[in-house]
């Protein structure tokens, strides 16, 4: 294992693990002795009927979700027991970083969408005896897992919420994740993942930053010079302390784990590969939400899959942090989100 | 110098050389013997009033554009003398891989596009005694220079039609170039530009073009499979036979210059970093053209600037080649920018 202190409870606490067990991955693989790491707000009711699941996003944990719920919120969890499942890979959950022996580092196993969802089920299911979700939603590859829980288990999601993202990564998308994969393994040190140390691999992480800082956020933001309301002093502070700081304590190969499980979601294989049929399939009441400047999951990719899904709706936000809108950095943006959610779970 | 076989009149030509001698840049270096590149097409008439000039984007040739000339189109040669000066360090004029001792290579001094203007007005005054031009157009850096005619020559531009390239580079716009260049700079063999032989930085060049591939054109070319039209069999043959193959014989060097000139491109120094004053300065009949789906250059990139130039108007195309519409890959493309080359010849 790698002591990676970024890992900690002190950074992304609080959560609990789920033991999975040796766990059967969709490619046929076993990850050994899996765990999953999930943070939990509010008590399930006598029925258990009060539960939303939260999915998170790429290189993102429980922690980064949280501020979407709290008393006086859409996810309150006065009312509602919110579960936020972290990733497979993600550096809390089982990954390539503190797992031993052979499936260590860069001989760890490919992880799928689905392997994420299944896992989330058997949590949801075995650990508290679940069987409805008032909602499930998750941003980005949060996305993909929320409709992959509508498309694979339509019986428990009443309600669905996923934002910008889609039930099958568009070849654009991909191209994306392939080109900021290249700029983290262009890193000297990389060694095909072999690397010894933690955070050996600042140079490449610095270079997936700047992909990030190009990609994620609006033109305009930087025209505007909008980092100013983010706290910054300067595009170059913004770029540093913001995009920098927030790849560079990562670990590359649980980075890289889930690049992968990004660029091969598709849901479509629960409908022998007919994706609108895949989504015909949802039940749920749906909001697809997106973001207008987003240029990872630009709105006609969330309009072309939305069209599919029989009761949905289109909701797409203004802001110019495009993408990464849903850090709700700026007050009307989690205010907009925030109002989603509550419209959502009124109906 | 480097025999880099790709920057040679077979591939580029035909093509003429103007001897600037040591030229002064705007920096205070001098680039010794220096030769500027360009291209002719058509004759000037008794009075030299039906001059032209087509300015060329980053890491092309006068060669690129040369499919907007011909008889029956706008840039008629049969009416008007159209000149295309490649750009200092393009690989044709002079450049880091063609000229010898303390500038060779990463030595190369940096060059602005008042660099370039200054030359390209050298060889229009001195070489063919021309004091109007019916039109000056470009794309991209094209369209940098063309704004910078505009701005300091206006007693020369009677129209103006840079498309797709703004006065001045914004920040998102130097941020792409800092990922591209970054992706470039991490070829193992680039050795801070010291590289000794021609075609050493593949890897680099590789990973450039996916990054052009990426921002170059929509998303939705990518989601409708129309790189079909382009002739390529799949996703990855787009990539590695016209993205990569674009990029990969090029020189480093050049390319890095090109970067740099495009990033500092900024014609507000002639109105005491006053951008709006400069762009009212502007006396052409102009047309901004830019493209619905472009990355690089997002329309409100091009409508902020717009608005300050007196008599112009906002042409947007909505070609899914993005930026690279401009190519004229799409028939529709080709016909809606020669088109706009009529409409404003004939204004």
């Amino acid at each position: 294992m790698l002591n990676n202190e970024y890992y900690m409870a002190n950074n992304h606490g609080p959560y609990e693990y789920f033991d999975l067990g040796d766990f059967t991955l969709e490619s046929g693989q076993t990850l050994n002795s899996a765990k999953l790491a999930y943070a939990i707000y509010g008590e399930l009711n006598a029925d258990r009927s009060n539960a939303i699941l939260f999915a998170i996003m790429f290189s993102g944990t429980s922690k980064n979700m949280a501020h979407y719920i709290g008393p006086g919120k859409a996810l309150d969890p006065e009312k509602y027991c919110i579960i936020l499942p972290n990733q497979l890979a993600n550096g809390l959950s089982t990954s390539p970083h503190n797992i031993d022996g052979d499936q260590a580092m860069e001989n760890f196993p490919a992880i799928s969408i689905g392997d994420d969802v299944i896992a989330q089920h058997r949590l949801l299911t075995e650990k508290f005896n679940i069987n409805e979700l008032q909602l499930v939603t998750g941003w980005s590859m949060g996305a993909q897992q929320t409709l992959e829980w509508a498309i694979r288990y339509p019986n428990m999601v009443k309600r669905a919420a996923p934002i910008a993202g889609t039930a099958q990564c568009t070849p654009h998308n991909a191209l994306y994740v392939d080109v900021f994969s290249e700029a983290l393994k262009s890193d000297p040190a990389f060694n095909q993942g072999a690397y010894t140390k933690a955070h050996s691999c600042v140079l490449g992480l610095k270079r997936l930053a700047h992909v990030f800082a190009l990609m994620g956020v609006s033109a305009e933001l930087y025209k505007q010079q909008q980092w100013q309301r983010l706290g910054f002093e300067s595009k170059q502070a913004f770029l540093e302390q913001f995009w920098e700081a927030w790849f560079k304590p990562m670990d590359p190969n649980a980075l890289l784990v889930m690049a992968r499980k990004w660029q091969t979601g598709d849901s479509s294989v629960h409908a022998n590969n007919d994706l609108e049929s895949a989504l015909q399939s949802i039940t749920a009441k749906t909001f697809i939400i997106g973001f207008e400047k987003d240029m990872f999951v630009p709105p006609a990719d969330l309009l072309y899959e939305q069209q599919y899904i029989h009761n949905s709706e289109l909701k797409l936000l203004p802001s110019l942090m495009g993408h990464f809108a849903m850090l709700g950095l700026f007050e009307e943006d989690f205010k907009a989100i925030d109002g989603l959610f509550s419209e959502l779970l009124a109906s």
